[in-house]
């Protein structure tokens, strides 16, 4: 590309032969301003760009509605959905508003911080639904204002269900969509994107299809940037509806809500709630198997599969909007059928990275929290910046508290029988606390029977990097080195490695091996006087409950343990160990012995006994080894310590 | 070492087993600053905190006197110097006041402008000297405000010589040094370091040698941090003084000023000046040999020696004080054979870091002024913030425009004749351009048999590093392809290695291939071509002197081609292309030909048309090959490109 210099920069361009440069003066503030190299373009734009983008480039796309759960169990459920249908590659996923379960609120189901986790904590992009009906200005604006606070840019604007039958228009108040619209631009210019809903078959309380047609033209002209369908079972009718909406001179984008029949009852509910009368071929296959699930699903699947792709076909639609009822298999089945679940591989960061708009800049990050990213984002959402390019050693990064209403994310996925039968139904001593930390390596079942799929430390099974270090990690946790973090050396692979890449492509990652567990002090008393012997090698920090604190790092300066270098780019490194931020995990890792496992146990029994003892006296260690060219030599540290100990 | 966490960081340190933390609440802005990694720890200290570490590590030390030159050729010279016995390691160098000399102006020889130079270009610590007698409380202000503005830390409080024979004492007037400190310690409070004069056999004018130190020790008890004393001949002056000071209770360092003889004339004028008397078997040996310079400076440099060792042998001195009369030789020569003029290879950085307190943290620079540091020094002097961690993409770097005075740094240490000789006396055609550029590169003398060791954009003989590199640059040179920067790709080396080491050791460097040159758009036409076949490896910047500019930089974002990982540290990444500098580089580059070649022949002549040629229809290009693990690519491009024109 040819740029001349007056549009790309604000350098000179001025072609004075004498050497003069008229470069203005631009603040020289700015000029030493830290900023992030752009890793991933998706991480800046909006959504309706993210939207635009994909249409142009002919990248059909979907995305996933869910509403939110009745109870807190739920909603880690949840969770982990999302999480786990993320990685489809949803383009965004809504999150409908009830207007009867407190939506606004702070519980952990409302519509509002079921939305927030899915932006920051799952970094998905998301459009959080909002009624106005029965609601006041102040109500409408408060809910906004605070959906804005937590990171979230989308709105759906809906006008909700009036109570009571016989509903009057307010004088003044939010009577339909379009005034939510309005009152959006009005009070939040153009920070929100915002949706609003179309009917291909009209509202069911409009005057006329053509009537709603021209309503929905108002919502679009006051301010909306796209809009999403109510259900319909034909593409038939989805593909008049947008012709008809183009005729009449709307122009944004359409995406056709796809509803793929999963059961008899669920959609008989839908059809009396949305009031769509349900084309009398598919009643004709419902009908006879209406008490057989799987069959209605597998004929849901097909049908929607093949509306779909007369959808796509048509060339009309580039992206498809999924109410999934918050089941997976069904959707994920069309998706993966038309080719459009596309779980990539690559990763921006090594870490997961968040959607909060405040978010964008982030590109490090302390190592402890690798296993636990949604702890990490929950103590430091009170940050006004996010650390990028560097972490800094002067940084007192105030990690927040450790609260009761943390304990949500702290919450493991899986039931306390379901962590008994894991973590052992009774505690004979330390060494059945050794048992359970081996078996979590190897994947083996413990002695009765049970894998054990999580620790309190990770809530899933081993990651595939960790598994490049399985035999040596279940060799020192067999003797009491309770590994719960852990990396190993990589010295310039391509950052398309599937296991241990990250980053754009043309890129080289790097790593210095890491190893963090729990041990005794009687362990720690020989390890220190090995580690004398790897002194300039190899840094440490060794903290009790107490916060007692031994370490070597240089001045309390962060230790990068993780870096890229990439085309065209400044270095990167998202991943370091801070003898600062240690301090702060320490008190969240040693409570997790207590949180999650010890209380699992009758107060005073002895297997709660055993693991209070361990968080009384263990020792949490980290080490890093300085020499990655080099082989790691954190193997060799532990068994030198072994060898003294003999 | 065993840290208690509450004197080591904020970082909690609470017991508590609940997994409470008492974190505080320190500001969230603060933990995403950026800052640098400690890698040189001088860098951050104050000279008189430097001298007490030196004297506890029993490291001992040597500092310089210098006065301003009376031309600006002669600071040209002077700084060169700096330069050269700042690579001997001096704690410190010094600049006196000459009151006649307009010292505190901006006059490139004023000892303000010499001092500035040394702290911020040569990255010298430097005290300057200031009088005060005859001056006005305004006038004194005004230079102290100046010398801080500049960067400038150090003071040495001396009276001055009063003007006239009849001096007397103004009521309310600085008759005295003491005058001086009391005014800075007021005014300045602790900001500068304040150094004072001593008189082993007491000042001239004082009552008595007992009364000259009771002033000396008021001078100390009102601020001053070390005193530096006047010359002398045997060391037992100067160590009966050190003990009659200590008796009389002055503890700070006191510093033997030591006088290598350099020569008849100038002994005679100093102690004219000093009003010392010379010891007679002093005076036995030179009058003989008195016209004999070179057994004179031998006599000095042996007579040095013996007394300087007598000094440091006592135990009692731990750093010595050279007045070098601007001359290099004998002090040079004392100190190597004192065994503490100390050249050390290894770099904090890979470029030559300045002394001036803002750019403490500064440890990123674009790659351009890699051979013109003080050039880059100069045009980034009104910065308030240096890049550190990152040089950013957002950043939009004010650079100083290329003015005159600005010539004074950019003037090249060889006068035009011998510049003529090495570039040409008549050039006939630009391929006597090229044969000037390849002279450069293989140290072969020119046809007409001078050595080319220095060019417009070098004002030195080719670095050790692109030397690495040579036979390719001769090669692409003859052929039109007129290099002035590049650097070897690097892919981990030791941090001490002797070529591209820098940094702490323990560490390792890598860089990217870098090739910066002058060249036709004949050649540019074809290399774009053949540019395209390296897209995705190689990253170009292309620009003529009207700013014409081709680029595939994505973004226009920065390309770190040298950074280091070093034991627990953050990733340091010193040098970086970026796009936006780029264009300021290329209005100095592209004035260079004009101000420092063409200039030398008459106007109209065809030498100077030939250069002027160049000047308005050359291309500046810059290539970086990102695949820095793999072979350098660079010269492989070059290839392909002369045979796209063949």
């Amino acid at each position: 590309m040819v740029n001349e210099t007056q549009h790309t920069c604000s350098a000179s361009s001025s072609s004075k032969s004498d050497g003069g440069s008229s470069s203005g003066s631009e603040s020289s503030k700015d000029s030493s301003r830290c900023s992030t190299p752009v890793l991933d373009a998706d991480r800046h734009e909006r959504l309706r760009e993210k939207m635009r983008r994909r249409q142009d480039s002919g990248d059909k796309w979907f995305s996933l509605e869910f509403f939110p759960p009745r109870t807190a169990n739920a909603a880690v459920n949840l969770i982990s959905r999302f999480d786990r249908m993320g990685a489809g590659g949803p383009l965004f996923i809504d999150v409908t508003w009830h207007p009867a379960g407190d939506p606004g609120s702070d519980k952990e189901t409302s519509s509002m911080i079921i939305a927030n986790t899915a932006v920051n904590y799952c970094g998905l992009e998301t459009i959080l639904h909002m009624t106005c009906c029965n609601q006041t200005k102040d109500d409408i604006t408060g809910h906004l204002q605070k959906a804005k606070r937590l990171g979230l840019k989308n709105i759906m604007a809906l006008r909700g269900d009036p109570a009571g039958e016989e509903w009057e228009e307010e004088v003044e108040g939010f009577n339909y969509a379009v005034d939510l619209v309005k009152h959006i631009r009005n009070e939040f210019d153009d920070y929100f994107d915002i949706c609003v809903a179309g009917y291909p078959k009209g509202h069911p309380e409009a005057e006329s299809y053509e009537a709603d047609l021209r309503h929905l033209k108002e919502k679009v002209f006051a301010g909306a940037d796209f809009i999403i369908t109510q259900l319909f079972f034909r593409s038939e009718t989805f593909l008049k509806f947008m012709k008809d909406c183009q005729a009449i001179g709307i122009t944004c984008p359409i995406i056709p809500g796809i509803f793929p029949i999963q059961g008899y009852h669920s959609l008989r509910q839908l059809v009396k709630l949305s009031k769509l009368e349900v084309p009398q071929e598919i009643k004709d296959v419902i009908e006879p198997i209406k008490d057989n699930d799987a069959a209605i699903r597998n004929y849901g699947v097909e049908l929607a599969v093949s509306m779909c792709r007369e959808l796509l076909d048509s060339g009309m639609v580039h992206g498809l909007h999924f109410y999934t009822l918050n089941r997976e298999v069904a959707t994920t089945e069309v998706l993966k059928r038309l080719g459009i679940w596309k779980e990539d591989p690559r990763r921006p960061l090594p870490w997961a990275v968040s959607a909060h708009p405040k978010r964008r800049v982030e590109d490090v990050r302390p190592i402890f929290w690798a296993s636990r990213p949604k702890s990490y984002i929950y103590r430091t959402q009170e940050w006004d910046d996010f650390p990028n390019g560097r972490w800094g050693n002067s940084s007192s990064p105030a990690f927040g508290e450790l609260k009761d209403y943390y304990l949500f994310y702290l919450k493991s996925k899986s039931p306390r029988e379901e962590l008994l039968k894991m973590w052992g139904e009774e505690l004979t001593g330390e060494e059945s606390v050794f048992e359970v930390f081996t078996c979590y390596i190897t994947g083996e079942p413990n002695k009765n029977g049970h894998k054990v799929t999580c620790m309190p430390w990770n809530d899933d099974p081993l990651a595939t990097e960790t598994n490049l270090l399985k035999e040596q990690l279940e060799k020192v946790n067999r003797r009491g080195i309770l590994t719960i973090n852990s990396q190993p050396n990589i010295n310039g692979k391509p950052s398309t490695d599937p296991i241990v890449g990250w980053g754009p492509s043309g890129g080289y990652v790097f790593q210095k091996a890491y190893l963090e567990f729990f041990t005794s002090s009687e362990i720690v008393t020989a390890l220190l006087k090995v580690l004398k012997k790897y002194e300039l090698r190899v840094n440490y920090h060794i903290v009790n409950v107490k916060g007692q604190n031994i370490t070597n790092a240089p001045d309390l300066q962060p230790n990068a343990v993780t870096w890229g270098i990439f085309p065209g780019r400044e270095i990167i490194q998202p991943t370091v160990v801070d003898p600062v931020s240690f301090l702060y995990w320490k008190d969240e890792a040693f409570a997790l012995w207590i949180e999650q496992w010890a209380k699992l146990y009758e107060e005073e029994s002895p297997s709660r006994m055993i693991i209070q003892y361990i968080h009384d006296n263990y020792y949490l260690v980290n080490l890093v080894d300085n020499d990655f060219p080099l082989e790691n030599c954190l193997w060799q540290v532990v068994d030198d310590t072994f060898e003294l100990l003999n």
